[in-house]
């Protein structure tokens, strides 16, 4: 796996069930991944022979992230490498304009869009419907390079920079949303599509930190229609792995409908509740898919599962090992997962799962225990560390 | 961890979520933790002083066998170490003649048992009720070290080559088992404990090949009282870490009864259910246990759980990795655990894991996807891999 961050880490974790061992192309030492697997090779996935040599020493090469440029992928297919996912797919993952014209040509419903290359173009496709939303056409992920620009004169400055860097650049309707959902699917090399269910996924500063599996009230219908499109999706362009396809649920004419958001081609956040909370994960799945193995069942393993994202609080406080020791006392249903990331404010650093049938009680207390590793604070409403603090002193006294 | 096989490689597994990397101590680059681990040091359990070096590298010392002598855990311990469990708790998985003796203190129902050093005083005990069971007192497991005797004369060799070598021996009365049963529990340093439901285990030439959890149609107080025999057990024998205890499940003069068979202080065989089955895996709550940190839930993710042990087969056939694709193909709804272990004969190479509501159907699946992995072979009744691998040639033309 080229990457050493977390998804490579949870990749290596399941691979040790099926009998593998990840051998995982990093930037240094202490990534995530590189942590916990013992064949690490030190190397940049920008250094044609850093790769070159890593692919070399595989049988199977794919990706924690989509940073790996298209001309190296080919050039190692090309090589007689096994590279999943190829090239020819990844780039719609890599590019937002690509996607874009991709999924008009398959009829797949977007947001309305526009290539633009002025702040003119941009005016003119806005009209009098502000704010729209400016997109680079490569580059972004977690809300970075997406700007929603106001007026005309707030996107010249990224525009002007964007042209002269020679940076692709969409912009897209301000789309009004319901909520936001995720159909997760893997396609084999094989060409076997194994679907998990829908789920929804909430967002804070562009950043994903919950997730609700299967996203509540969904009317069956559009649950179908989301999960065929992200097969159908897979299928087109030839995928292998993971494909994750973030939706909108909007209103529209005709009722509640979806609109494709973003696509990623490797496990992805809106799928980590699958460790817990599905028959076969995402990760083990994606081996399975770019390993050409059958892949296993995606069936919920209870009726809810709430995923909440960890990110890093500032620095000081209580510290994290602390911190874990008070959540593990408070709520020893929730599932904990932890990175081994140096900790820096607002970056994903763990996340913690639960799962049960009252989801309400899920969500108040995957969000309090995700919050209290973030900060050592609980949310107001959620009961108090201290009084479970107490308790386990009391009981130890 | 001291040890580098299969419950060291699941441990890192479990490790790997906690935000840990577990060091190993292997007597081999190739043992199956190992293969998974970046912190692998070379060296036997049997040497003092890579005992110590290692120790000196790890926050706490833990063990994935019960081979390590208890006078070196003593100087370790004496030295600073923390060592978990202590060689004063583990003497009691160690050696069952001091097993036996505790239990008999602490009024804990054992068959009846006599310490022998002579083929005289076993036909003492013995008097007219043949076969009697003759146990090694130390060094034994699955099945080793275990002997059925069903005459005097049987016996003589045994019993002089072991007190010529000086190994302690005892006798035990052949009980009239149901079947067998497993209670197994995490202690914390701290004092918590935490039960597993109370499993079935199914034995084939002394090795475990099948777990059943929860044990079927257990009488709710027999699981009451088996449970409460572990946690007693646990607590009376200063555990730190997975205390596993064999039980049998006998006929006795007040209605159905149990008996200690035998005590491991360790993750073990009978509780790899919990990886797929419970929310807390053993492996999980060995580390929290041994780091002390606070239990997690040991509630069943379903409403049974079946475990089948994959064993190594005869050399040839299928290859394995073939086996892999056609189970997979054939039992999407089971989990794969494979060791990375070289195949021979007989040898613990995996497990597989079903969890469900139709026990029987669970059962059927589970063994037949192990001993599908095992030869290459189904059982008679349980339909066809061929078929199967028609199938999905059929779907690829």
């Amino acid at each position: 796996m080229v990457g050493g961050g977390q998804l490579a880490r949870m990749t290596h974790q399941a691979a040790i069930a099926l009998g593998q061992t990840l051998s995982v192309l990093s930037v240094g030492p202490d990534e995530s991944a590189a942590r916990v697997t013992p064949d690490v090779t030190l190397g940049s996935h920008l250094d044609f022979e850093a790769l070159e040599a890593f692919a070399s020493s595989c049988d199977v090469l794919t990706f924690d992230h989509e940073h790996v440029p298209g001309e190296f992928i080919n050039r190692l297919a090309q090589a007689g490498h096994e590279v999943h996912p190829g090239a020819e797919a990844l780039i719609f993952a890599q590019d937002k304009l690509q996607m874009r014209q991709r999924l008009a040509q398959l009829g797949i419903p977007s947001p309305r869009w526009s290539k633009i290359a002025s702040v003119a173009q941009l005016e003119q496709f806005a009209g009098d419907r502000w704010p729209v939303v400016l997109k680079a056409a490569r580059g972004g992920y977690d809300g970075k390079g997406v700007w929603i620009i106001e007026h005309p004169a707030a996107a010249a400055e990224v525009v002007d920079q964007c042209v002269k860097e020679g940076i692709e650049l969409l912009v897209e309707e301000r789309v009004v949303l319901r909520r936001e959902l995720a159909a997760v699917v893997a396609r084999s090399k094989f060409g076997q599509v194994a679907a998990w269910p829908v789920v929804e996924t909430l967002q804070q500063d562009g950043i994903c930190v919950e997730v609700i599996a299967p996203a509540p009230q969904l009317p069956p219908a559009l649950a179908v229609q989301a999960t065929e499109l992200a097969i159908s999706l897979a299928d087109h362009l030839g995928v292998t792995g993971v494909l994750a396809v973030e939706l909108f649920e909007v209103d529209g004419p005709d009722g509640v409908s979806i609109l494709v958001n973003e696509l990623a081609m490797r496990p992805h956040n809106s799928a980590h509740w699958t460790i817990d909370g599905s028959v076969t994960s995402q990760f083990e799945q994606h081996l399975r898919a770019v390993l050409d193995y059958p892949l296993g069942a995606t069936t919920a393993r209870a009726r809810w599962t709430v995923m909440a994202n960890v990110l890093g609080g500032e620095p000081g406080g209580t510290p994290l090992d602390e911190r874990v020791h008070h959540l593990m006392a408070r709520w020893p249903q929730v599932k904990i997962h932890l990175y081994g990331k140096q900790v820096r404010p607002g970056r994903k650093i763990g996340h913690v799962t639960i799962t049960g049938a009252d989801l309400s009680s899920l969500r108040t207390s995957a969000r309090a225990a995700a919050q209290y590793l973030s900060d050592g604070q609980l949310p107001e409403s959620s009961g108090a560390a201290d009084r479970s603090r107490n308790e386990v002193e009391r009981s130890r006294g």
